[in-house]
């Protein structure tokens, strides 16, 4: 039988999804294990929760812990950070783009390219001119193409119901790895879920 | 200049410091740390963020999924879990003694079987009785002489005291580990708190 995919379910605001982003294709590479991202939205996850903003401004002892706790992450895995002046940003736009191109070979470097823009580069990623630079950097050929289909009603849905997919596995938060059912939360679970998935 | 001891932060009540005290002497030994242990109230901290009742309570899915992980964890880590009736529990009386016994060296046996008591034997930890058995097993002489201790106003204002330098250092969960008020929250940020204290 052959092994399942780990799902690596991500959120464009969310700050350890940068930093599980720059890691998990390498980690995924050294243990054999294939991906498949799930771009999705935390926005009416949270809402269901009563929460109309990032926990991270709602609890704001949490949130300068959160930040602190990135910096000291990312120094210790080599990943660049600037924390953003606005936080969190909008990341529907990216999160469309990144459904539509479930199949091609860039989206892993767009993926890492937009957190990277948000988090590294201080860079509006609700912006189709950012979206669009991102995309070119990622080998991901005419921008243009991409932003439309992310603008079809087809792929506004896609991302819906992937939405209303993460809700009923029990996603709550971001980054969730996902192999066979099983939920592993956080860039700090990175490790036992690729174990799961080779078990 | 000597290295500074580690806080260890712990709220009796609180799940995943049962999976760290049962961890923290052995792996604090091995990297040649000392540890001095701080066991404070959760519950005060949480109302001012307007919780009355443990986030896992208030949050069902993040609930849920804390259980399982406490499963996974605890197997990894060879710790006895059994899924409390009753959660969380009151451990006032427990960390009023635990202060009381600041210097004893039988401390961290005490620790443990507070949260073995609580998450591996269902106990009620919030009763007299079950704390005096703990005390009398972890090698605490006199149980009697130590639940008088702690029922004092000298040592009720201690833990007071306690919360509140909590409050002021910026810990809102446990465990929390402070090494020269820096901070790393939860048992997945042991070994970097170790790190960080040997640096």
């Amino acid at each position: 039988m052959s092994q399942p995919a780990l799902q690596v379910w991500i959120e464009f605001a969310s700050t350890y999804s940068h930093v599980a982003a720059q890691r998990v294709e390498e980690v995924a590479r050294d243990a054999g294990v294939a991906l498949e991202w799930r771009p999705f939205l935390l926005g009416p996850i949270f809402q269901k929760q009563g929460w109309n903003d990032s926990p991270f401004n709602l609890y704001p002892v949490k949130g300068a812990y959160m930040w602190r706790d990135m910096e000291r992450l990312c120094a210790k895995h080599g990943i660049p950070l600037r924390r953003p002046s606005r936080f969190p940003r909008n990341g529907l736009l990216a999160a469309r783009v990144a459904t539509a191109a479930a199949a091609e070979p860039w989206l892993g470097a767009f993926v890492r390219g937009v957190y990277l823009a948000n988090f590294a580069e201080d860079e509006e990623i609700a912006e189709p001119e950012c979206v669009a630079r991102v995309l070119a950097a990622s080998g991901g050929e005419a921008p243009e193409h991409w932003l439309a289909r992310a603008a079809s009603p087809e792929i506004k849905q896609r991302l819906r119901d992937r939405t209303d997919e993460a809700i009923a596995l029990g996603v709550f938060g971001a980054p969730t790895f996902v192999a066979r059912g099983e939920l592993f939360w956080g860039n700090d679970r990175m490790e036992d879920a690729m174990e799961w998935c080779r078990s």
